[in-house]
């Protein structure tokens, strides 16, 4: 049986429906691929980047492969006329509509993960909806508690203890139940998604050099050191705390499976230098499979066969790998 | 004329002295190394990684190339024996004074550089002695208000705003007035002896996405982009603030001769897995040239003959660089 991916194209003004037509022209081996949306929007993106696709509506009871240079769709309507590179305000319902359908159908089982590209979060907020992120988003929908934000690349991956905080606020919200929410999170997430049974998580320090035995700050002492104890007695294989600076050298990594980073310019700038183009972020916790790109709506390009595809390519890819890992 | 760079093997019990064998072994090229300290221990590291080298008493006189593997020394005593792995508090003003010598020297211009080798602070402050690390102690003997802790490898140069704090002390500890002396000592050390006229300083945003905004903090609009501004103002050439996690790919690199990062684990984790081993240590600020190893005593396996010299070689290599631009 084939697997299912639910496909946001994200702020349709954006280079969302133009990557969706690139991929759309690759496929991923026959698996389905659902776009949910207004199909005008990636016959637009087809257009720009001038491929040939076709789009057929979907069936849920067709299991089988998938033609090639073709997306299925489940067609939801924009408000507005969408042209690349302007935001409407209009819009800015459709794209959160766009999200609760793919997430439902996830949900129900009728998808098998779904893969994301970038949204506006200013022209969503501008509209007057309170939003703050595709995670979050999708974690209400859910109706979890704790999600976690992992970047992973073929050869690193990190996951973020605190994720978008001003610097100044990070050491107060690392917390020693945050902390092991975060790690058990985590965990599942390695084991569910990823099919490793024991994940090695290597945690870096809050401070630098892990706080030097409690000279550069004591949350190591008194948060980080407890929690890892009592985790690492209920059976999880726990590395660290970490001095960050030197955790990412060869035989260091060859020690873990994922990282765990306290905060977003700790892990990520190793993460993005080291595998540009090739991260995918995924979002654990969830009830479901969900996989992101690691860019932007790049306003500036869309519509202007500009933008590069690997990324949403791996992200897609990525959430094969993980459903199938699931299923098994 | 030859040039002269003068050599600690800091902690005389840890890795220091067999590593200084190892580059008297080596050689620079002819130009003169100086061992300032007792030769008992640089005998003992000798003997430790089994080579035979020649310790011969400095003379400031001669100034002409130094025959193959050998080590000018001068002169200063331990208090107590030494024995590798074992701190000794008797011996923590002796590495001082190593220090306080070979500053000296550096100042009246006796020798052209300084190169150091780990030293361990724990064991300085246990006899009494109230030290922060090398940088602050050459900083005082020097008279001098600002210095930069830069970390130079051959593809990627990071320079420091805040050094060793807890993560948070460091919203608070950026201060228009810090960023600004930073930068301005950054620039001259860069002219100064990396001979770079007009260096393209690129700097990290406190916070994640750099501020986004001010979204994500304030510190970018309210203390860096008016600095920066003021600064470009007076002809430096500043990029940024820009967002850490993407700061270090190929094109963003291209742009820049080095970077300056708020604190210590934003901007060291990309420096130590890009370059390990290769990574120099660099005080800039200082009225002569300095440069360190990017590693500690590892007392653990000192005068094992486990530990490797590339770091206090590539320290020796650059320094013999910083000198030859600063006597342009």
């Amino acid at each position: 049986m084939t697997l299912r991916i639910a496909l946001s194209a994200g702020e349709p003004a954006g280079i969302g429906p133009e990557l969706l037509a690139l991929l759309a022209e690759r496929g991923a081996g026959g698996q389905q691929l659902v776009y949910v949306g207004d199909p005008g929007v990636i016959e637009a993106g087809a257009r720009a980047v001038r491929r040939s696709i076709q789009l057929l509506r979907f069936d849920p009871t067709y299991t089988g492969v998938m033609p090639p240079k073709s997306l299925y769709y489940v067609p939801l309507s924009l408000q507005a006329e969408n042209e690349f590179g302007f935001l409407r305000l209009a819009n800015a319902p459709y794209v959160l509509n766009v999200l609760s359908r793919a997430a439902a159908g996830c949900i129900s089982g009728e998808f098998d993960a779904m893969v994301t590209a970038p949204l506006q979060k200013s022209v969503i907020n501008e509209a007057g909806i309170a939003f703050s992120g595709h995670t979050e988003f999708l974690q209400q929908i859910a109706g979890i508690q704790s999600v976690v934000m992992l970047l992973a690349a073929p050869q690193l991956r990190v996951a973020l203890a605190t994720t978008h905080l001003p610097l100044r606020a990070v050491a107060d919200a690392l917390s020693a139940e945050r902390l092991r929410r975060v790690l058990l999170t985590l965990e599942a997430g390695m084991r569910d998604q990823f099919g490793i049974q024991r994940p090695r998580i290597a945690v870096l320090g809050l401070n630098p050099h892990a706080g030097e035995g409690g000279h550069l700050g004591r949350e190591e002492i008194e948060i980080m050191i407890p929690v890892l104890e009592e985790l690492r007695a209920s059976g999880m294989e726990l590395l660290g705390p970490w001095p960050a600076d030197t955790a990412f050298v060869a035989d260091r990594r060859a020690q873990a499976d994922v990282y765990l980073a306290m905060y977003h310019d700790q892990g990520l700038p190793v993460l993005k230098t080291q595998a540009f183009g090739e991260a995918v972020n995924v979002t654990l916790g969830l009830p479901f499979i969900r996989t992101s790109v690691d860019h932007g709506t790049a306003l500036d390009i869309a519509g202007k066969a500009l933008a590069r595809p690997e990324s949403l390519f791996a992200a897609v890819d990525l959430a094969l790998k993980l459903a199938e890992n699931r299923k098994r």
